[in-house]
């Protein structure tokens, strides 16, 4: 089976990917025909179905489709003209080659979870971290999700790799300053996402929810975690009150949807490592996925160019 | 015994009070002299204890006093030289008539609320709402409550008073549009402010809590809404879905603390009578409050001078 | 005569349309074609004239045309393929028929104006408004207009129908608050917006005037007044500066281009009546004019998803 | 007669000087004293009345008063003990000497004025404006006001200097560009800020009157210019509009004030003029009337530190 | 040589242009063809080559071609059918002629700057002006420069012109208040925007250079003064340091790219000189520039449509 | 000597203290007194000099002082009745008890600047720092410098603390993501606040230089890295630019005074340690100096209540 990366032009390929757009247009003699747009785990193509004879059967967006074509060079993009299109049968293909995910080993990451949670001193949060990812309906939920639609982490596996990356961040930042609660800083930069686990879909979707959208994984997350300190009769008072605080306030500003900014040290923490995490993410990946030599393009949420560094000593 | 609204100059007066504020200062010759403000329900005045001898006992803010004492104008206002000062017993007073309270009939507000209970026809809102204002320890502190610190409703049954009027006005929004649920905006503006149950303490003092200070009467409200939905197990899902989001939604806008703006038309309306009200309220408190004939003078938050309507054919 | 909302495919058509849009476009041989957009009341179509022969006669945009054609399915939306068309003449068709109005009853939103005005108390403010409203050049122009040319009521009749709502959500306001004169804050609605008389050109254009775009509605809402409370030389001084600072403070903040703030709760209310509307009939509109199930689309100017409540008990 | 810039300690002096501050205070044995600021066209100083015996007679703020008392120096800073004090008689004094001017000759100022109107071609601009400017009553109240309450040109003839630097900046602006019509520059320069004889009161007053809080002088000066452009009905009707249009979007931004921004050329450089005139002002005032050798001290609106430049060659 | 402006239809032409786009696309038979833009100074013009035969050579963007062909009607807009293209040897054409240049006299201009370098009076400044403009290399370079990429005097000589305009109106400026520099004045505003000798590349290209991106002109501008002052070991302290906040703080505010504000008058003054000049060059070109009558459509960077005043006594 | 944070009520003391505000005042028989705070590196208090006899010698602002008294209790606060005072002479006191500065160990601090340095690969990036920091005259302004007037690490060696965790944030952060040169972090993060060197004063003013409030340190730190590597001819032009680059943007955002926004990941990352320890440090900072138990106060830059975390297992 051939992946994206791999296409090269005037070479007969087939494969299993994944309709994320379909548009059916007419050509000069008003006859119907199908643009679209396939992806991989590698990355994504445009393809047209210029003629809809017998071996293109019936599909759809969000569909896993197996596919025979040629790829051809069109206004220097390359180009796959579709022969042959079917809905794929489950078990023929592996959904996870199918969509971008993680560059990191998901193992690797997955034991980093469980290491932080071991080394955790107090008791309470340990208990309330094990309930939570202990369990294998959270964790492997969990461990698949992407960290968002579209703007940063948005792959196969994305929330795992966030979530670890801004408890580092954060356990860190712990080490700088005093008045901090460590254990307090790992618990809250652990749980502060969990709402995203209802916020989107499932792969291949990864779309808003209904509830993502008139509720959205700050008051989601919340939710969750009041359920399951519920669950433990002694848990402390003002550990569960902190807590409670630093999973709402962790976008750290009204504007940016906490309904409250961050009041103590340890919910500072928790929002400025996802802070960084987010922002420095986004300008990795629009390197990592361009081409271009110098100038990588116009970042649209940050707002201004970006520009690859050219200096290696 | 003397009520503020009541006092004048050169005339000797007795009564029970709240100490909101007292400071301890020095006069020329170095000795202690102490500085107060004394309210109770008709308003507040300025206060001096000149010379601390017997007669005057120990006492702290937020006490309520007995106090003796002879009013005089200093600087065309009006002030109280302290002669005897004491703490409250229990049962001597009416703390009712210590602290500013609403101007409505409060049994009238009461059975507006019941009656709007009754008017719903949807069955689960209706048990929802039952279970909740029935219940005698929530409407007892519900009644009670006022809807602030300070901006607007800020008194004693000031909670009952704006919710009854929010719910006046979303119920005859709700009638000028097509596409609404009454029972719904009718439902979301008598539950809107629930939280603000556990935002502020109860009065004398009427200040944010830790938890207010944390979490806020959104969440909190949220946190409340969910516990009670959750013990009608047939409790519609979408029904639900739409409360939760008119809970966390009602203040309009992220900047103003809610952590999602309103999409759907009884969302709208709940905050659009919340906002409605609001501001309004804050511009009739300013008014009647001030004895000024025409400017009434600088509201901080409004960002303007406020001006009285002289005009009556 | 058809109408669009009835149109099917492979179905042939007749009927008036206001044509809004028109574009001369080049097919593969080099060869003319039209690409229009054709409107009656009921919606809106894309049409086509693929061949300019003698039954095409000239035609512009804005005018009321006679069209026959076929009616196509093309990438899954109707299309009119035109054959015949011509200018309609006067007296043909029924205007009101052909762009979008009201779903209320006119003569029934006409009384209700009327009897606002009967009810108020208040002779200065009675004389002006019957001076303005029972004069018929103003009220017939009054009663067609839009209140805008697309935001919100962007139909016939749509500033009598946003007039008389505001005006009952006014004078519904009024009764909550002291210090309010209601008589003020019904004359404030019935006239805040009369400057639209003059800001939006007649239908079926109904876009902004040359004046509208220099002067604005508020300024000239304000020259009007100004102007018809200079023909009672007896009106009270206040009270015609009360009307006269309701209307240029209705839009209630200067970002949305009130020069000046609502300094009296008249104003107040008049300025929350209006925007209270104006934010619920966008929601209204555009969930009405959707046929989408849950999402039904984002909206640009409220800059969020709105989303249809479904439920019924 | 003294004046307030020539005080020195340890004399005695006499002279009239506007009270603009009063208060009653009271000293360690309880007896009243004043604490006032006393003005005249020179500066301003504090003054006290430490025994108010006959020579001290009735007064209030805002009046002119005849003061006998002795210069000593408190607190690094100049005061006036007063020993006595009455209520200067109409005649008496020069109400001129007593309010801060302008530092340029004024009737020089009235020259250019009628220069700037000599010099317009087009007849009906100038017809205008000599009917406005003509007129006694109104130019002898333009010639005397201040063009603001404190920001700048705060002082008598304030707004007659200030209207001529933006005439005059206008104009020369008016020759560096294209598609510019400089005669509608310079009436629009001259009348843009003509409300300001109607939302100030006349000094020594020089406050905000009611109408000016409620309608603000862009709509009073438009109120004005309509009024005026009334008197003559060959009036052509584009030079009219364009002149509304200048006096309502003069200040530059709806968050400035004005309802509309400006549209035209003429309109644009009108607002520049005036932006540019008063933000300079304000650094030239805040310099000139400080001691300070280099920063000269916050600036306020312009939220800033100011600095005066020490550098001659 | 034809030039764009003169293009008629249904000529042939031939002449020199610079391509300012170029995109190749497939025809209804799969053949490429190409779509361009080529430019001269005259204007801008679409081009199209719809056979790719012998006569049409290697090309690419930003290059100047000799180019013969066809002009059409295609739309109500003019196209040019290219029957023959080659890339343009240096000699051949007078690249002046083939991008848009000022309407100004260029020396008329270039001696403006000289006399207004003569006329400073300090002989530290005029020093330093001459070492910078009397250096051929930069005062060629300075001449030819443009003062942006788009939004104002955005081509040949348009920092030259822009420069002047500025200059003359912080010197008129100058002449208005106390407490100004005058000479310092001048300086700033000739050297202010030096830093876009560095930020814009060359003509043809015209466009953000690498540096220009990541430094911007205010600190490149501030590097190359530095530099200059350095030069000379007996330039006042007091001096440098006011030149190098007037660089600095030109843009007047910290969201517009000042990394200080202006704090002593004379930066005031070239801020204000420089921002006036801009705002008001965008209008006259965007009137220039259009063939509409009344409205020249909408100012995406000012944000409101522009209108033309149509009037002339 | 004494040491403020040791005054007890009723004692005598002697010690060095550095004055940190004077005023004079009088008392009800019009003599003079002396209201003062003097500092040393332990805290700060008020003292009273009530008679000025001749133990009270000559003294201002800034100066270093030898002083004795009482400790006295004045409304719950400690103040300091002078009785004897000299300005101190140079070697009878040691500065650096005198005046705030960092907990930590400020050679360890050094040792980490050094060995940051010494783990650069980059014999470029080497180089520039050595030449930076091994520079005697540099370094040891460098480890003294505060790095701010008031809002954090305003104390002594708070630059060379702040820079240290700036850096291991940088550092680690470097260490998530791909595309980046750690050495090239490293450096910006040791340089990003080197104009601060000439920004502020030196100890014990340490306050804002004519310099640092019309250039900035942003500015400022600019001029020097600009200047350092010119001094090596064959610096990569590359590494050159995305330091100064660097340099200018570690502000993050144009409104916070970076003229440029940070466009490579390098700057990115920078921006984010340098805002992330700021802001947990005025957190961290607002609770140490508190002593209060939970809510510790409201903090204006932050514009929140900030609270403490009382919980340990």
């Amino acid at each position: 089976m051939d992946v994206i990366s791999d296409f090269k032009p005037q070479s007969h390929i087939k494969g299993y990917f994944l309709c994320k757009y379909k548009q059916i247009q007419k050509n000069k003699n008003g006859k119907d025909f199908h643009s679209l747009k396939l992806q991989d785990g590698s990355g994504i193509v445009d393809a047209k179905i210029w003629i809809l004879h017998n071996g293109i059967g019936d599909y759809n967006v969000e569909q896993i489709l197996y596919v025979e074509g040629e790829v051809v060079l069109f206004q220097d993009q390359l180009q796959l003209n579709v022969f042959k299109l079917n809905i794929a049968k489950e078990g023929e293909f592996d959904i996870s080659t199918l969509i971008p995910k993680t560059k990191e080993d998901v193992e690797e990451l997955e034991e980093k979870l469980f290491r932080l949670i071991d080394e955790i001193q107090d008791i309470h949060l340990k208990k309330l971290l094990e309930g939570i990812f202990y369990e294998d309906k959270i964790r492997d939920k969990f461990v698949l999700k992407s960290a968002g639609k579209s703007v940063h982490h948005a792959y196969l596996n994305g929330l795992l790799e966030h979530t670890i990356s801004v408890t580092e961040i954060g356990k860190h930042l712990a080490t700088f300053y005093e008045e901090v609660n460590t254990d307090i800083v790992v618990t809250g930069c652990l749980l502060h996402d969990l709402g995203k686990l209802r916020e989107l879909s499932d792969f291949p979707r990864n779309d808003y929810t209904d509830e993502g959208q008139l509720l959205g994984h700050i008051v989601m997350g919340y939710e969750i975690i009041v359920g399951e300190i519920y669950k433990y009769p002694d848990f402390p008072q003002e550990l569960a009150l902190i807590l409670k605080h630093i999973l709402i306030s962790h976008h750290g500003e009204l504007e940016y949807g906490s309904p409250i900014t961050p009041k103590c040290i340890e919910a500072m923490i928790v929002h400025l490592a996802d802070y960084t995490d987010s922002r420095i993410k986004m300008v990795e990946e629009f390197i990592s996925n361009s081409n271009e030599e110098t100038y990588v393009g116009f970042h649209k949420l940050l707002n201004r160019n970006i520009r690859r560094t050219n200096y290696a000593q």
